[in-house]
């Protein structure tokens, strides 16, 4: 008889779905016929610059090294997020993205007898890694689409032993403050992990919000999770880390694949952090593309989550399926969140001026085809 | 009082030791104070030609897309591994190295409960994703060095999940023949998976060297990986697979990372498929090499594990680590293999000629300083 080896997969594999990633370009392109160059992609919350001239150049020196192995522990980057950041190298975890971080910190902390808590509506990566090493994840409700902070902490139970904290919260583009995040770490025990996901934190601007860096003194349980992928514009080649104890950096590096970062990666991410001209530009960009995507949805009469992220969930309602669809039909790639519990919204990144624009006019006929519009 | 972090991670990780990889050349001049450029490494088993130029011009082009997330299907590659050896995409795992997609399938069938075979001095990965996951590892004895697959089939019980066999093996260069394979193969119940790691398969020639894919119908329990590390010169990129049934392969896409391998590595790695050129030099190259470092230790009196991967093992004996400090004093870099209960061994990669030529005078030179001389 033949061997089911659905059956034979650990117990939370069994029942995973894998990530559903935005779609991309190259795949539209075939599926409708079109060119690549006639689509525009707001999906993954990419950076609509292009790359850093820095880290560009820095990858094409790195290529003619292809044939030798990375170095695994990462010194030149380490060195210069150490620079950047006041951090010393040993409380740095470097990751394949900081996917790879996320998932590494659940698989050190948590096992079938753990729970672990996040937000509903935050990143799907949460429940996909707690669920993979078949620990219990606890979807605290949200409160105004953020996290409801209090109920996380309240939620906390002797077996936990994570907490997944989005800041700002992807997909819903909310933040909370300083004061807000440092009186929900003062509430949780030290014997739980707080995991302070920072993946969108260069869009922020202001006194108020939270150097998740500057609290790593003062709570030895919590890791601070950043990513290049965003605002440093270098998704393509995976790059992510995380900030903690040098206690905690030791327990993750033993997990952590030995060559997890390429060669290109490592190099690219370092002289990116020395761009602050690039960073300054993706913040500006990213700050009026805010505006000017708000500002077409009021048009539109279309409510929206404020958002200071990258990216903006807009209320499309029931037909939101049909609307994605109908963008799609028109080279407009956004990213449908059904599967965040949000059917009825949309999920758009910030482009540049003209992406935008184009999206917004798009958006306009979808909703029109669809019955919905105002 | 303060909390000990060491004692919150899972029972496997407490005891973990990381992977220790060869030195990296950039390191040694650091300690040494010495140029790069004067600076030898046959410690990673890499390739010494330098890349492709098929891969290097792929890569070239694909640094233009760093801001978007790589195709996390991994499209072209999947077709291009495809068409080479006559899979179905489906079939295909793709993996941040071949060390990902070994991770991704012990996480996916083994669990604390499990017990997992391999041989005595065999990748070192696989006893680290083993114990990482708190499985139980079955290290079984070697024979002549090599894997002793009746052994290694007698060893599963009713708890086994998974068998990890290599060939040709690294750290020895020992290798099975077809009809060795498939009698193990035979012996093994098909609840129990088997992974066939042909890390090193690119540099057999001859008829009596099994290929795991033309296995792969006959046998629904087996994974088939490799590397684009080793012959094709890629190691920097960290790009490997693993081909097996669909049903096997839907499993472990469920726990890969979404975007496990990046854009440049992809794109490098699908052209260099088609460099049959680059392979086959690298092969040429391989064999010549081996017989000039055989050559070498024939004439330095020493012995050596006949290899047919693109390394061998050669016995200095006692004063092992004396010798790798030497050497690496000349500016030389080979690995230690005490970690793999080799203490004696020392693992030369098989460099260009005149890299062998400066690695066997600088052993000269190292034996004769520890009186270990002919």
């Amino acid at each position: 008889m033949a061997v089911d080896y659905q059956s034979l997969a650990v117990r939370g594999v069994q029942a995973l779905s894998p990530y559903q990633p935005g779609k991309p370009i190259e795949e539209l392109a075939r599926e409708l016929g079109l060119e690549p160059s006639g689509i525009i992609k707001l999906a993954s919350n990419e950076n609509p610059l292009g790359p850093s001239e820095k880290a560009l150049s820095a990858a094409r020196n790195a290529l003619s090294e292809l044939c030798l192995y990375p170095d695994g522990n990462g010194f030149d980057l380490k060195r210069a997020l150490s620079e950047r950041y006041g951090v010393n190298p040993d409380q740095i975890t470097l990751g394949n993205g900081s996917n790879d971080v996320l998932e590494v910190i659940a698989r050190c902390f948590a096992d079938s007898d753990a729970e672990v808590i996040y937000s509903q509506y935050a990143f799907a990566v949460y429940p996909l890694v707690t669920q993979a090493i078949g620990a219990r994840g606890v979807s605290v409700p949200a409160r105004d689409w953020g996290h409801d902070l209090e109920a996380m902490a309240n939620a906390v139970t002797d077996r936990t032993r994570l907490v997944f904290v989005a800041n700002p919260n992807n997909p819903t583009g909310t933040v909370h403050t300083a004061d807000a995040i440092e009186a929900f770490l003062e509430r949780i025990p030290e014997r739980v992990l707080v995991v302070l996901d920072e993946a969108y934190c260069e869009y922020l601007t202001g006194d108020e919000y939270p150097d998740g860096v500057r609290l790593l003194s003062r709570f030895p349980n919590l890791i601070v999770c950043r990513t290049f992928s965003k605002a440093w514009g270098l998704a393509a080649l995976r790059v992510g880390y995380s900030l903690s104890s040098p206690e905690i950096a030791d327990i993750l590096n033993r997990v952590r694949q030995p060559f997890n970062v390429d060669t290109v990666a490592l190099s690219a991410a370092t002289a990116v952090l020395s761009d602050e001209d690039y960073l300054v530009r993706s913040r500006e960009v990213n700050a009026a593309g805010l505006i000017q995507l708000a500002d077409g949805f009021d048009r539109l009469g279309l409510s929206y989550i404020p958002s200071v992220g990258n990216f903006i969930a807009v209320d499309v309602g029931e037909k939101a399926g049909a609307v994605y669809q109908s963008l799609l039909s028109q080279g407009v790639i956004v990213r449908p969140i059904g599967g965040y519990g949000m059917p009825g919204h949309l999920r758009v990144s910030v482009g540049l001026p003209e992406e935008n624009a184009r999206f917004l006019e798009a958006l306009s006929t979808s909703l029109n085809e669809s019955g919905q519009g105002v």
